[in-house]
Order: C-alpha cells, then structure tokens, then sequence
C-alpha cells in the first residue's frame, strides 16, 4: 500500500445545492491532493458552471473512468447527460438524475475496484422522485448495495465525539413504534463493531440514550425503555460489549458525559443530531457504518439557501475526507492483522523445541 | 421600590437532592445578600445536615415567617415536620412532604405580599407521591394558583438565548397527538408576550421549529408542519407578532440562528432542552413564563448522583436568582409605564392653550 495514494471517489450530489463549492474549495488546496487522489463522479460542465458563478481558483482534469486518475490532481469521471439545468437553490428532476447517474457509476468502479473509499456531496433527501429516478438519499442506495443484507447504521462524528442514531429521518410520532429490543441490539452491535473495525478502539464503551424524558434522577418510568432499551442494554452486556443506560440525554450531553465514551446511541434523529450539530456543525462529519465500502459525508445538506453564494464552508466536507482516510488505514491494519494472526506463545511447549519455537514467534 | 431590598422566596424542594447545597453555596458569598434578601421556605435542621456533612461556610437565620427576614442574612422560614428524615440520593414520601409543604407556604406567604419574586430549589418530579402529598413538581402547582385559568409556558435562557417549549416532560409518543394548531398560538402568545413584559424587548422576533426532522432544504413534508404548526404561524402573524419558521431544528442550531432571534419556540422537550443544554447547561435558567408570580429555578435537576458530595455547581441557581431580580425589576418599569402613560402630545391642541400643555406633558 505504501508507494499509491488513496483513491477518493466523490459523488457530486445535488448539482443545485452548495456540493460543487465545497469540493472545488477543498481541492484548490494542494496540501489536499498531496494527501489523496480525488475522482469525482459529475459533471466537467456543471463543475465548471459553479467554478465561474462564484469564481472559485479550483482547475480540473476531465477522465473517462477512475482507471484513468491523475495523482495531484483533481478528477472528475463525466456520467452524467450533458443537457444539465443548473437552477440553484431547487429541487429539480435534472438534478436528482444527475445525483443518480453519478451514485451508481462510482458504485460499479468501485465494485471494480477502481477506487478506495466514497465521500458523498450532500445531495437532497426529499428530491424530486420520477419512476425512472427514484433517487431517494445516498444511504438507502449504498445499503442496498454493500450492507450485506443489513440495515447501515448512521454516525455523526467529531473528534472522539461519535453519536449514531437507532432511526433515522423518520416522521416523530413514528420512532417510537419502530423501537423494538431487537433494533436497539442490533444498533448496538453493529455499532461496536465498528468502533472496533474502522476506529480502532479495542474494546469500545457505548452510551445508551432513554427515549422519554421523564427518565430522570435514576427514575425511569418510560414503557419503551422497559420494554425495548433496558433489555437490550442488558442483553448486549451478557455478551461482553461494554454499553451503559439508558440515560437522560439533557443532563447527559448537559455535563458533558458523552466525553467518557466511545460511543453514544440516540434513539432518533433530532435526539442525537440536535445535540451534536449545537457541538459540532462546522466540523462534523457522517460516517455509514455497516457497509464493506468505506463511506463519508459532510453533515450539513445541500443548503439551498446558501447556494451559488460561495460562502459555504468546506469544512465538514475536507474532514470527511480525513475520516474516510483514517478508516480506510484502520481497516488495512486490521486486514493484516487478521491475515498473519501473531502465533499463540506456548504453543509448541510440549515438544521442548525451544529453538524452533522462538524462531517461529512473530514480532508483537 | 428604592431603599429596600428585593425579597427572594427560595422553595427547598427535595431534601435529598442537591437543592441546600447550591442555596447555602450561593448565599455564602456576602456579596449575594448584598443584591437581595433570601427568604428559604424548609427547614432548619435539613439545612444544618447538609452544611455539615459537606463542610458548607454558610450561616443561616430561623425565622418564623417572611415578614421577620433580615436583611444581609440568609433567613430560613421552618415549614415543615421537625420528624424529617434525609436519605440522600433517594426519593423518599418525606422528601415529597417536605417539597410540598414548603411550597405551599410560600404560596401562602407571596400571596400575602410578604416577598416578591420565587426561586425554586430542584424537586424531583418523579418523586413519590401519597395521596395525602400529591406532589408533582413546582410548575404544575404554581400554574394552577398563580396561571390565571392559563398554561404557564416554560423558558429556559441564557443571556440573550431564550429556549421555549410547547409540550413539555411527557413520553415521546404522546408529542404528536398533543400538537394542535391552538396549542402552539397560545405559546407563541405567551411567549411574545413574556418577552416583552418580562424581558423587556420591544418587537420580540420568535423562531419556531418544525417538529419533524424531514422539514429540510425548504421541503416540509411533515403532516403536523401542515395541520399545526404552520397555519398558528401564519395567524400569529396575521396578529403583529414577529414569527417565523418552522425551521428544520438541526440546521438552526448548527448554524447558529438563534442569535438572530428573541426568542425559539420547540415542539417538545428534548428538541429544546437538548440544544438548550448541550449549549448552556451550567449556567442555564428556567422561567415560567404566564404566571402572576415571578417564578425561576435552576435548569438542572435535583441531582441524586452528585448528592451529598459537595462537588454541585450553584452557577444556575445564582443565575436564577439574577434573573429572577431582573424580571421583576422588569415588570415595575412596565408598571410604572402604565400608571403614568405619556400624555398625548398635542392632546389639547384644540384649546390653543399652550403654556398650560407644556406643563403638563411628562418628559420622556
């Protein structure tokens, strides 16, 4: 691995948002393209459209397929109908085909092993749906695709600060039928898998949130956190993983608790974004765990209102690079690891070879 | 009002909590009796145990009503059984007793004019309640003798950041059913109406979230949006009242757009409490917003896990005891406004006698 920077492919999301301004932003940075080799899955045109309405000082390289990446430069893989419309600051059927188009070209080179790791430009959730573009959020789309089967599960993360959430963006009065102990659990699992796998943290700490607020001063008289969280938090601790709960989320993110653990579970969405946009908007990140590809994005959405008005930050979106980074190392270490297993020290006691054993002993 | 000190009323609430901890902290500081005299409705030997066991420096004087307070002392109006028993950390029938007996006679002795404003120590809302003490917490009590008929409404604030609430402690699942279009008029009313009066602010500008997470990139989709929360929006307005939303909660809060308002109005409790929290919880205070009587109290509750310990930060209920002065300060200005309005300036015009006018007109 050493010798070949990391492949970065990025999907250019809604082409009426801020996504192009924040790629461009990050990559007129050399530091960046020293760093990684980024392929961006769009279009020459519409890149070029934003570059000149907001004057950005970003240059670009036009390739037929990530095979054909440049080291230090920026990339950009054309896959999408050069007809276009850019109408900033709307939803539009052109811009959830283009967001299509561009999801599924960097999902098949990927499966051709074309590039390392997906970063997402923020697309729009609630995009314009046609039969023949059902586009409905990247998440949905790669789960099907690399979640084996499993529901992904959602990270927020900031420093050491990593909230995921149990249900998604859901109408409210719905997160609670959907709360069930089997959820909760499988929430749990997935996430301490991969704060083990792609954080590197041996033996993660998890915190539970309780759902209702009344679970105050140790009492708790909520019926899903006695049907549904306090099983589950028991059930997962029989099995060895360290999670804790569930707790009040106010006085918890209050006195600033979630700093003792590698790992807080929300039981909805506003729960556990809400808190962490307050920490940490400018410079959080979205990491999918769950999925065999290493996926990241930037936390804000496709901000409509401040698109083509080049004040978007990048921020969000430059740190979700390094995340994707930092999980794509972390996962080869653990590759090699798992691959030349370090040999059990006694092994071969009861033959008394001393010699060859020690010769055989890998270096911890 | 000039040359006599403002009176606290200070309600104990749970004696096993942390509520005599943050009263004698607050109230060792000379310079606190300096700025008011505190009137502590509980009980003295209570009070002696928890400056004991935590080696508090705080003196304290028995009194027998408020009418007798002193000023420069930290007075304590004993209300309740000498019997009381202190299990720290616990809710206990005697805790609930004690709560209730103290704020009943605060009740009594603020109706008599005896003190002006109210603070209440942390109680426990789930704290056991027998029928002969049904006590459930301070607000609910106070909404009923001093609401007018009315729901009290819920503040939390720090500095110029004012968090309100339309629902408040229920289950998660109940929010929803609860969300009527006439529910969230009356809280913007309130709240509006609060902010002038008691905060003093001319043409109050108040946010108001959506309730579900989807309300994103200008897309609402969210049927309580729709039935509720828009169209009391749009009534709102209708009446002069400066509202505006509903805003999707994560992106407000990431970006920092409560700055730009008085006041925001949340949908429920952790869609307020949450952000509220995470951004100001030691240093938070709670207002109760639509009652006759000044009421405040710390955002934090009564603490059971830091009980005893004499690690408790009294910043939020110093802070309440500010606000508190502040509002009431407050309310005697706009009274005295009323009392006296400026007479019209060209009232007698008619008369031609303008000498006499003159005199009479009130400068500004």
């Amino acid at each position: 691995m050493e010798g070949r920077k990391i492949k970065v492919g990025i999907t250019h999301g809604d082409i009426n948002g801020v996504g192009y301004e924040v790629i461009l932003k990050t990559f007129s940075n050399p530091a960046m393209l020293d760093l990684c080799t980024p392929v961006v899955y769009g279009s020459p045109k519409v890149a070029a459209y934003h570059r000149k309405a907001m004057d950005l000082p970003a240059n670009f390289s036009i390739i037929s397929s990530a095979s054909e990446a440049q080291d230090g430069r920026l990339n950009i893989v054309s896959c999408t109908d050069e007809e276009l419309k850019v109408e900033l600051s709307k939803p539009t059927p052109d811009g959830s085909r283009a967001a299509l188009d561009a999801l599924e070209r960097a999902s098949a080179e990927y499966s051709e092993g074309l590039f390392d790791v997906l970063v997402t430009a923020p697309a729009n959730q609630n995009a314009v749906q046609t039969e023949e573009y059902p586009f409905s959020g990247h998440t949905a789309y790669l789960e099907e695709r690399f979640g084996k089967g499993r529901k992904a599960l959602k990270i927020l993360l900031k420093d050491d600060f990593r909230m995921a959430l149990v249900t998604g963006r859901i109408p409210l009065k719905e997160v609670s039928p959907r709360l069930t102990k089997e959820e909760v659990m499988e929430k749990i699992e997935v996430f301490h898998r991969s704060l083990k796998q792609d954080f590197g943290i041996d033996n993660p700490r998890i915190a539970v949130f309780a759902l209702n607020p009344q679970a105050q001063s140790n009492v708790l008289v909520g019926l899903e956190e006695e049907q549904a969280i306090v099983p589950a938090v028991e059930a997962m601790t029989k099995r060895g993983i360290l999670c804790y709960g569930p707790y009040a989320a106010d006085t918890f993110m209050g006195l600033g608790y979630y700093r003792h653990f590698d790992g807080v579970l929300a039981m909805y969405y506003d729960q556990g974004v809400l808190p962490f946009m307050t920490l940490a908007m400018n410079e959080g990140v979205c990491y999918t765990a769950g999925l065999s590809i290493v996926r990241t994005a930037p936390v804000h959405d496709a901000a409509y209102d401040l698109a083509g008005k080049g004040v978007a930050s990048e921020d969000s979106f430059r740190q979700a690079i390094y995340v994707a980074l930092d999980v794509f190392r972390r996962r080869q270490i653990e590759e090699e690891i798992n691959a030349r297993p370090l040999r059990k020290q006694y092994y071969e006691k009861r033959d008394d070879s001393d010699k060859l054993k020690l010769d055989t002993v890998e270096d911890e």
